[in-house]
């Protein structure tokens, strides 16, 4: 199979996931009292902006990642699909967050949220280091030191998953503040110093 | 990363938006007055076709401008994304005023719609001004005049929500008729007078 | 704008419409009476494949109008996201035939259904005859002789659909038949005697 | 019509409810006994990764037997979008089988999962042979041996969800473990010894 039908589908994954988590996004309320429920509200909008977010980077590490691969085997196939149910697993936790964030359940959500993005970094990290593994899957025209440090820098991508979700053991609202700022700090980051 | 792989999920997000209005029409009624009941939903049809047609003309828009650029950076598109998140919460305002068209709470929700349109706007303006500033993303071979046209287009789009999410708080029902009849007179305008 | 960039969004928003039908499929029983609540709730399963076939006939004809076709204006574009809008719609009267087609309902689901029927239909000859008129958008490699057959079809269209929806008034079941029977013979049809 | 668009739309369903599954991936319980919910809903988790990796797999299924097709006809196009019908119907009998996994809808909801699973397969079967039924639609240059080779492989794709179909009548929890299991053995065995 070609790389561009695999970064099709995964492209439809990555926007539908998070198309979708608007559907969670619900406000009820008497109409006088609307203004102050939709003020009241603003998790849902912090959680969903996070997951979006989070998501977008996730489409974008990926074709990052797609651009040193020039074909795909069905081991890297179905550990990209694995990869994608993961991602796609999302609009799940984070309606957890959300409609749990001011009760005692933040702490299972929390977890749950952690344990989601954990798994897909793992399948995100299997995909690379198993392509990248004597050049198994790379483009001959990639540079090696571009490989290398794609290779690189998959596994902080599940350590700093790993150890959030460890976090929310102890403090689940460190955790989600971490999941957040991790996002934040990526995307100015790479906007500021990273590459086109 | 190509344009061509942002456009593929930027349609993907709009197409997805979109479709994913119909899910909160919804008509609920004994079978002998249902007639009645989806003559009383009239507004939830029109909430339904003023959204959709809005988000078509993002859509829209959004290739006109992408015509002009040739390359992106990591800035651009995550502030893509950032308009892209905008545009697919469009469902959840769009709910909120055909429920509470009837009802105290419709100046919250047309505040609500009309801070979301404003807030994809910026981000929408931040894109272009920024690929334009110094010709950073754009394409060698595009007109400088087009360029220009293009980015002196964006503010009044920003402008144009912002005093309607203004007038909301005086009058809600002016707000939603400002934002129905900029979509009308767009659609109506560039079709007669507009580029293909 | 390219017609490929209108074929994918439009290609997108027939995927979508079709594959959200599946929402609306809903049976629910105690355990015990799962097997004869799954058998009653035929009706269900009728009309997911009904509109699942006829949004995919939408999506086979919208192909074969687009190949000679090979600029858009914005008219035309305007058009066709008004003719896709009415397609997003068809979830919604699919979801009242299902609920109401053993009770009183039923009159007023088949007309809505004939209604966004024949409004999708009356967008779509537009589009083409738009197109057609003095060839405005056709390509000049496409043969006369397919121009006019595809605009001698889009009349018969809107005409089956406004028929129909008018034979609801009297029987809705009849109407609701009628539907189904012109979508399982286009396909019969098309599939011994057409082109490919 | 080219075979790149029929790709295109059936990427789009494939991708589209796959990612619809988490829709119906809900847990609600008191903040305190989230945790508990969470660990005692794992069904819920199960069947979303098995329906999503059967999606996944279908879609990979899908592009393999594409590859040695060249033009598509009438007939094979709706005996596809027939398929697609199919795998869009998959997150109803998922939702079923979730929900009546502890109760005696258990027969039910694992018969509707495999009449879904065998009617996509039927439909599967039918384009391929009919499209290599004296090479109608195979490519110039697609091996023989491969088009016959696939062409084998579709029957016992019928067979293997029919028989499980009919295992659910006597154990539907052992045919539950058989349309798992298979989707497994498939990802491991064709990782381990497939094409790429």
């Amino acid at each position: 199979m070609e790389t561009s039908r695999l970064e099709t589908f995964a492209d439809g994954v990555f926007a539908i996931a998070a198309t979708l988590l608007i559907i969670d996004v619900s406000v009820t309320a008497p109409g006088a009292e609307l203004g102050a429920a939709l003020k009241h509200a603003w998790p849902q909008y912090a959680a969903y902006a996070v997951s979006f977010l989070i998501i977008g980077i996730w489409w974008v590490n990926h074709h990052a990642h797609m651009a040193v691969i020039d074909r795909v085997d069905r081991a890297f196939l179905f550990a990209t699909i694995a990869m994608l149910a993961c991602i796609a697993f999302l609009p799940f936790p984070t309606r957890l967050v959300t409609q749990h964030l001011r009760d005692d359940g933040v702490r299972a959500a929390a977890i749950t949220y952690g344990l989601t993005m954990t798994a897909a970094a793992i399948c995100f990290a299997f995909c690379l280091l198993y392509a990248a593994s004597g050049r198994r899957l790379i483009a001959e025209t990639a540079d090696q030191r571009t490989v290398s440090s794609l290779s690189r820098s998959v596994i902080p991508g599940v350590s700093i998953n790993a150890v959030a979700t460890l976090v929310a053991l102890w403090s689940p609202y460190t955790a989600l503040a971490l999941f957040a700022a991790t996002a934040a700090f990526y995307v100015l980051g790479s906007s500021l110093f990273g590459r086109g």
